[in-house]
């Protein structure tokens, strides 16, 4: 059995995680709390701009993990397709700019776009920014969205499938993100898991509520669900990941709680359940 | 590209799918839109009881071609996994009463026991439980259920899974039903159908929604999402499978509509997209 934290060394909080906290107000609200890291929501950057943001955060002494999020590269068009492309690499300038090593792909889906299709367009859409992405030194991660999102937000669905398009790919700065939430259901987790190895570039952690009464925005705080997080981060460290735990919840129950106690109630499920 | 269908010879529907109808209502209902097949849960037995609920199918010319649904078999305790086998037991009862040759096994999952574990009460009850339906000549058929109901509903995510439990046992009378609700994500379906070949007993249509509202109540209508229906239909009959396609909707949208409207729907959806 995995040891414990015993620390908050490795925390990470997602900007979407405090949802109704501005980039400004959510580093002083994870620096107060002892919290090191943060992945930045790109809509964050937003009313700061990128370079004053990226100057408060350069400040804040905290590590910033990733950026979320790049991907969304189906398109019914060539010009859709186009625009998601230039999309993708203004998200690497502002990777860049505010410092973090990694963008994680949302890869993306259209309820008119068979599955099959999707996939192909998604493998060419990471191929064509990877290159812009390594010449600013910036990975990019694949997260597979639960098949309960293969309509709209993501036709890759296990880790299987984003590993195959990492080892179809071949690019060193392309790899995958795991989240629980998205695999903790998939018999093959701990094989996939095993076969990705050092291309493991991210972690997120949450929990599965029973009953989910939302499909977006009803995720739980690390033990207040069924997903068995530290088996699987076992299984994510035997690879040799030693990242940040990512702790990314939406929740509009949480969103409407006092934000400065749930940042507390994280620190604590971190703890006893990651 | 598979022909569509240009009769409603194969045409089943689930009770379910007209909820507000009780059996009575739906054997009327049915009967006169001209709809051949029923699949009848077994809280549609209760009010007439099963004698007279068999003597009304039986009398209407209705085919019975299952009844939905036994399974969920893990429990945290014996006693509780007990009941289950002797609920099995009962619907396999139910089902000879009323001539279905079919129950369809929605397997079952316990937020508190780990899906291997849960996958193993899964297989030792259906072992325990088919000897004795296929004394009955009842068949039992796993329905692996989408991975969002992996929590509390089953733990038998894919076909894959399933063909596998399928294979262990190796039951003459233990087979899939591919709904195509819970596996058209998954990009090993086709594969895994021609797997299973023979051991496809049964086939359920109905449509995913963008945006979905409600993980369980928010089925669509055939050619209201974006399931390549009569793709998966195509896959399924190359095994061999010419059995009925049966509508099985939960919408709590169409159950708030005119049952007999949403008949007359379901047929044009039928004979248009499945």
């Amino acid at each position: 059995m995995t040891e414990p934290l015993t620390d908050l060394n490795r925390l990470c909080i997602h900007t979407i995680t405090t949802k109704p906290w501005s980039l400004a107000e959510a580093i002083d609200g994870y620096t107060r709390a002892g919290v090191p890291g943060v992945t930045v929501w790109r809509q964050w950057l937003e009313p700061l701009g990128v370079d004053e943001s990226a100057r408060r955060l350069r400040d804040s002494g905290l590590e910033v993990v990733s950026v979320c999020r790049g991907g969304f590269f189906p398109a019914e068009t060539a010009a859709g397709r186009q625009e998601a492309l230039d999309d993708n690499r203004r998200a690497v300038d502002e990777a860049e700019a505010i410092g973090a090593p990694l963008i994680v792909l949302v890869c993306g889906a259209v309820p008119g776009i068979p599955l099959d299709e999707a996939r192909r367009q998604i493998a060419d859409g990471i191929a064509a920014v990877a290159p812009y992405a390594a010449e600013a030194g910036v990975k990019l991660s694949i997260e597979p969205l639960h098949p309960m999102f293969a309509d709209d937000r993501s036709a890759v669905n296990t880790l299987k499938q984003a590993n195959d398009i990492v080892d179809a790919l071949a690019m060193p700065n392309v790899g995958v993100t795991v989240d629980v939430y998205h695999v903790w259901w998939d018999s093959e987790l701990e094989e996939q898991i095993q076969r990705a190895g050092k291309t493991v570039f991210s972690f997120h952690v949450c929990d599965w509520r029973t009953p989910t009464r939302d499909l977006l925005n009803d995720r739980a705080l690390m033990g207040d669900g069924c997903i068995d997080i530290r088996q699987i981060r076992a299984w994510v460290e035997a690879t040799g990941f030693h990242g940040f735990n990512e702790v990314e919840i939406f929740s509009n129950e949480h969103w409407a709680s006092d934000q400065t106690e749930f940042v507390e109630r994280i620190k604590d499920a971190y703890l006893a359940h990651v």
